[in-house]
């Protein structure tokens, strides 16, 4: 088992990573000071480790709640059907939430969390690649609006983090190569042998082989750990540098309906034009870019714009997500391999011709 | 005008407290750093004062929701009234909300404003005497769930709390007496010659004399950070003072289906109680429990007990506010006039015998 601590003072939290953790009764235990926990998770989940869970906690009151599956249910609703259960059951402020599953159950139960009784414990268990190395860190809760995604919520930071990759055995394959995108993404703004590593490593991490698939996962952790040390709740700037490839993946998302494309998938393609717009601005080399592109494809990611969607379409989307100033677009891009740095002038004719070429 | 900054490090914030200061433009201007400001407020109070704060951000984009009245309104469906509103008008994060009314509009906009895109900035502008002693200080915002008063909310700190006396003059007399009670409270809790000053003074404050109502809200607004800063979070127990009197006042507002009493005459009786329990543990004479009693008698508020309410329905009342421990029921009481202190030994016994010599 690997452990690293994320430094935030009265508000710092261990993060561990290893094999078979759920197994290891102590390990959530030792988090637990009251005599109440609820676990919260999702149905393909909860079939395999939630009653693993329930054991750990069989002296004390723990129960269950079960929200629906899909991003569509990272709503109001399963955030109320959450505190209607902790209500319901009698549950203090002294009681611990459980998030067992991917980004939607621990979003929503972090949101729970932070707003039972002004704020009650939790620990995050997170079984999807994409939570485990993005989500279960930094301490972002939120839901869904019909008027906008991620438009309700809080920074609430978990007691712990357990991820245990044996929960990835049972992820779709899909998905888990959509959670590499998110790695990448990470040594792209801050690891420059990390990048190389995964080059050298990607066929074993693919096969999931546990120790390069722990190691993985720590770097990707420890790099968002560090940013999100400097700036806690994104009031300086600095914690916009996780959002590299982000902007244009959260277009092509928007563009697509949500139907198209895992969120790890966008970001692969935001990532590639992040990538060859840094090219375009001097900052990186053409071999850089083909590196980049190489890595993601061999990753089985899209690193191409979809046919379907207009360049019109995009830059509208782009328009609408708030990041624009009086001088252009705003956009992280790479300074160098393994450095990123937030731009402000980025012209509506540069977009244009960059997204001409980037097209399947 | 006076003023006093309530020390949260990175969240302190200013007190205002004078006469009129509604008309000044820059007091409120000056506490907005972004281009929205969203005003919420209900309509007794919207009417007489909104038109002028929406004067004072005519520059700006500036919209109001109006929630409806009554504490059944501090409700998730008034907050989403006002998180959709803030949606529809395109808010950015660096939006500001205004609390400008009650303490509903205040613990539900506040919520609001700790949730909305994970946290904005706010102003308090409370216009009830409750609320300028009470509920404007100490980030503590909420809504109420049908299983429970407070269940859902946050501790979220305003920018600057803005209390204009003027406003009062429009506030029914019955409402201006409950606050009293909350201003006694603070006297008797941590300020004997405060409590001294209030029974020379009472007749004045009562007849809403400007210098004597401010000077008398900015002491107890003074305890109360005093004592908020000391335990931001409610974490360590220092804050549970301020509950002196309000484990009564819970259990008669509950057994009287918060239909007879207002919060503030509730919380008279409590601290009447309270401080007859203080004495019958010998730490406060019998003269002062007397001396307590008569400055609420003078201020027109209740207290004793309804005859309506049997000792079981209140111990049993108190016994679901989860005050007990294995030692017995937990108060705050008075080690002195002026001073308070939490007691975890209670005994059902000594309530009952208390409870019955406290009825009308």
């Amino acid at each position: 088992m690997q452990s690293l601590t994320v430094n935030l003072a009265r508000r710092s939290y261990v993060v561990y990573i290893g094999s078979d953790l759920l197994h290891q009764d102590d390990l959530l235990l030792q988090h637990v000071s009251s005599s109440q926990v609820m676990i919260v998770s999702q149905k393909p989940i909860a079939k395999y480790y939630l009653g693993l869970i329930q054991n750990t906690f069989s002296r004390l009151q723990c129960d269950a709640v079960i929200i629906p599956d899909g991003e569509q249910n990272k709503s109001l609703a399963s955030w109320q059907q959450i505190l209607e259960s902790l209500l319901k059951n009698n549950y203090y402020r002294s009681a611990t939430l459980i998030a067992l599953g991917g980004g939607v159950v621990g979003d929503v139960a972090g949101f729970a969390a932070a707003v039972y009784q002004r704020g009650v414990n939790f620990i995050q268990v997170p079984t999807t690649l994409l939570a485990q190395v993005d989500a279960s860190v930094g301490g972002k809760t939120a839901v869904n609006h019909p008027l906008g995604k991620n438009m309700i919520g809080a920074f609430h930071q978990p007691q712990a983090v357990v991820i245990d990759v044996n929960t990835l055995e049972t992820l779709p394959d899909r998905e888990f190569r959509a959670g590499i995108s998110e790695i990448i993404k990470t040594a792209l703004l801050a690891d420059e042998a990390f990048f190389v590593w995964l080059e050298k490593n990607l066929a074993l991490l693919l096969s999931k082989h546990k120790e390069i698939l722990i190691e993985a996962i720590k770097r990707a952790v420890q790099i968002k750990s560090k940013i999100v040390e400097a700036d806690e709740t994104e009031k300086i700037g600095r914690r916009a540098l996780l959002n590299l490839g982000h902007t244009f993946a959260h277009a092509i998302e928007s563009c697509t309906h949500y139907a198209e494309y895992l969120h790890g998938e966008a970001v692969a393609i935001g990532l590639s034009l992040a990538a060859a717009l840094s090219e375009k601005r001097g900052s990186i080399s053409q071999k850089d870019v083909e590196r980049i592109r190489q890595l993601f494809i061999s990753a089985g990611l899209p690193t191409e714009l979809p046919a379907s969607v207009t360049n019109d379409q995009l830059i509208a989307a782009m328009s609408l997500d708030k990041k624009i100033t009086q001088k252009g677009f705003v956009f992280i891009l790479l300074s160098a391999l393994g450095e990123a740095k937030i731009v402000e002038d980025v012209s509506e004719a540069e977009l244009n011709k960059l997204l001409i070429n980037y097209r399947r």
